[in-house]
C-alpha cells in the first residue's frame, strides 16, 4: 500500500476493478536484488507484469529479460532492452520461435531436453544454452509440478548433446518454487547443479553459468525474510558447492520484483446467505474473480491481504467469491476469509500484492467482463 | 468431427491454436432442444460461446438468451434479439448494471438473496424475478460449488420480499451441475420447486415459471444420453411434483448447444521424458493450455476427446501440458492420456468438443501468448 496508489485511487476514482502499479516500489525492488547480489545478473521474468512502463524502467536500470515468447522478447526490445540482456527461458518453444528469436539476436536459451536442442541447434545454431533441472520446490506457496526441467543426471547428456550439436553448453537453471519462503531452498539444486559442472568439466566441457531461477517472494499475509537473506544464503550455498571456482549467477525474479508494488481496487457486489440459519457464513461477491486476474488463487494457493474502510470493526469469516456465473469461481471457501461485519454492498476492497501474475491471467471477456485494466504510475 | 471443420483446416491452415465451430451443428442442437422439449423455451447460455455468428443463428432460430453481464445482453440485442426474450442470469449484480439492463427493456432477473432483490426493485421496478435454490449437483462432471442459489426455504422468504417490493415473483430457478449424465437429476429440484410454489400460493403468490437450468451435456469421451432422454424425464418429474398445474418452463443450455460444434486445432511443440528411466511417462506439450482456453481441465474435470493423425498407433499414457511457463498449466497429469508412440514435434493435434467455455476463458496476454483464435464457420 503506497500513497502514490492511494492517491491515484482517490483522484481518478477508476469505475470497476483495475490494477495500479507504483513503479517507485519495482525500482527499490530492484535496487534491493542488485544491492543484495552483486555479482549476479537480474532477468526480470517479464510474464509476471509485461507493463511497458515496468519493462521500461527496468531496462532504465540496468536489468535483463527472462521471455516466455517471442512476444515477450519483443517487448523487452521495445524497452529498451539489446539482445544480449534477453533470455529465452521457456523449455517448451516452436521451432520457428526459436528461429524468431535468433533473428532477433537472442544468444541464450533454456532447454531441458535433447529435442529441444536439436530446435536450438537448427534454428538458432552458435547460441548458448542452459538446461534446466528439476527441483522439488518444498516451502514454496505456488507449486511446481515437474513440468520444467529433467533429473540431474539426464542433465548431463542433455547438455552434453548440446555441445556435439555446435551450440555452447552455457550452464544448469533450475527453481526452487514460487513465493518461496524457505531461504536455504536452494542448497539441494546448487549441489546438483555443483555436480553437472563437475561432470561435464571431465568430458572437456566447461560450464559457466548457473541461473538460480525465481522463487524469490513477495509479501502477502505473512512475513517473508528480505533479499539480503536469500543473497547471503545462496551466497554460501555457492561457496560449499563450487569452493574457489564460482560461476557467473543469474536470477530471474517476477513475483519478487512487482507482487508487492500493485493493487487491485475492486467493490462489493453482493453480501448473502444461504440460509436463514444464524450461523451459515456470509458470501461476499466482489467484481473480479479467478477469471478476472486472481487466478493465483487457484487451489487457494496464493493469499492475498486485503484491507477495507472497516478494518477496525469485528471480523466474521466469510466465503469470498468473483462475479462470473462459473461456480468455480470462488476465491476462498476451504480457509474461509475474515471480513468486517459492517462490510456493505458498494463498498471498495483494496487487494495487495497484486502486482505479478494479475493483469495477463485475466480472462479476455469471460461472462463478457472485460479483462483488468492497469494503470502504472 | 464434421467435414467442414475439416475442409476448413486443410484449407485455411490457420497458423497456431484456434477454434473452429461449425453452425450446422450448433443448428441442429437447437432444433433437437426444441424438438424434444416443445413447451419449454430456451434460453441460450450466452457465455458459453458469444460468437456473434453464433448468437446470430440462434436468434434467427427463436432462441432466448441467458446473460450474465450487460455486455453479454448487448450482444443478444445486436445479434437481433428483443429484450423479451433475454434473461439477466447472473444472480450477482451490480445495482448500475440492472439499470443499464433495465434500460435496454430487460425484464427477468435472477435472484437469490434479498439484497439482490432490493438491487432489482431500485434499478428495474416492475420487473420479473426469479430466485435460483441450491442443488447438490451429483452427477455433474463440472462440480457446482454453493455459489449460486439459496436453500429452498429460504427462497419462499426472498420471493416475498420480492413481491412485497413491487416485483413480480416470477419463479424458481436451479441448476443440475455443468454436464449432467443423469437424466433424473432434475427430479429433486422439481420437488423443492413444487414446494415453493405451493407455499407462496398459499399465501396468495402466484409464481409462474420453473427455470431448469442448463446441465445437459456435450459428448466428450463417455457416451452421453440424448436430449429426448432427458426430455421425457423432466416431462415425468414435472407431472409428478406439479400435477395438472404444470408451470411455464424454460432451460439454459449452454454446453449442449454449442460443446460438440467445435474443435480446437493445436500442435505438438515438445515431446520429452524428465529422466532417462524406460518407464518414465512422456511429456507432450501442446501450443494450447489451461491460460489458453482450456481452462477446464482444472482439477482435470473435462477430458475432451483428442484426435491424432497417428491413432492407429498402439498408445501409451503421457502427462499433458500448454506452452506456457506456469507449472500449473498441466491439463492431465494424475490421469495421464493415452496417445500414440508415434506422435511426433509438429504434428496437429485436433481437441474435439471445445466449442463451449474455451474462447472466452482464455488469458488476455499470458506469457504474451494471443488469446485463442476462433472461425465460425
Amino acid at each position: 500500500m503506497t500513497a502514490r496508489i492511494i492517491d491515484f485511487l482517490n483522484s481518478r476514482r477508476p469505475d470497476g476493478p483495475c490494477l495500479v502499479v507504483d513503479l517507485d516500489v519495482v525500482r527499490e525492488n530492484y535496487l534491493a536484488f542488485a544491492h543484495a547480489l552483486p555479482d549476479t545478473r537480474v532477468f526480470y521474468a517479464v510474464k509476471a507484469n509485461p507493463a511497458p512502463e515496468v519493462l521500461a524502467l527496468l531496462a532504465s536500470l540496468g536489468s535483463n529479460f527472462d521471455c516466455a515468447s517471442v512476444a515477450e522478447i519483443d517487448m523487452a526490445l521495445a524497452a529498451g532492452a539489446t539482445p544480449d540482456r534477453i533470455s529465452f527461458g521457456n523449455t517448451i518453444k516452436k521451432e520457428r520461435d526459436v528461429a524468431a528469436a535468433f533473428a532477433r539476436g537472442i544468444n541464450l536459451y533454456a532447454v531441458d531436453c535433447e529435442a529441444e536442442v536439436d530446435k536450438v541447434a537448427r534454428a538458432a545454431p552458435g547460441t548458448r544454452v542452459f538446461c534446466r533441472i528439476l527441483c522439488d520446490g518444498a516451502g514454496a506457496e505456488w507449486p511446481l509440478s515437474r513440468k520444467f526441467g529433467c533429473e540431474p543426471e539426464m542433465a548431463v547428456g542433455v547438455l552434453e548433446h548440446a555441445h556435439r550439436s555446435g551450440l555452447r553448453a552455457y550452464g544448469v537453471s533450475f527453481h526452487v518454487g514460487s513465493q518461496q519462503a524457505n531461504t536455504e531452498a536452494w542448497d539441494g539444486a546448487l549441489a546438483s547443479a555443483a555436480g553437472i559442472f563437475h561432470t561435464l568439466a571431465e568430458r572437456g566441457i566447461q560450464l559457466s553459468m548457473v541461473n538460480l531461477g525465481g522463487g524469490f517472494p513477495t509479501r502477502y499475509l505473512k512475513e517473508i525474510p528480505g533479499v539480503e537473506n536469500y543473497a547471503s544464503s545462496i551466497d554460501s550455498a555457492l561457496k560449499r558447492h563450487f569452493g574457489n571456482r564460482i560461476p557467473e549467477t543469474i536470477i530471474e525474479p517476477g513475483r519478487g520484483m512487482v507482487g508487492n508494488a500493485g493493487i487491485i481496487k475492486t467493490e462489493v457486489v453482493l453480501i448473502s446467505k444461504k440460509s436463514d440459519s444464524a450461523d451459515d457464513l456470509r458470501w461476499v461477491y466482489l467484481d473480479i474473480g479467478k477469471f478476472g486476474g486472481l487466478a493465483e488463487t487457484m487451489d487457494e494457493s496464493i493469499r492475498y491481504p486485503i484491507r477495507t474502510a472497516h478494518d477496525h470493526d469485528e471480523k466474521t469469516p466469510c466465503v469470498l467469491a468473483g462475479p462470473t456465473c462459473d461456480s468455480a469461481d470462488v476465491l476462498y471457501e476451504k480457509a474461509p476469509y475474515h471480513l468486517p461485519v459492517s462490510l456493505s454492498i458498494g463498498d471498495e476492497v483494496l487487494i495487495e500484492g497484486t502486482g505479478a501474475y494479475t493483469t495477463t491471467y485475466s480472462a479476455v471477456a469471460f461472462n463478457g467482463f472485460k479483462p483488468l485494466e492497469a494503470y502504472v504510475i
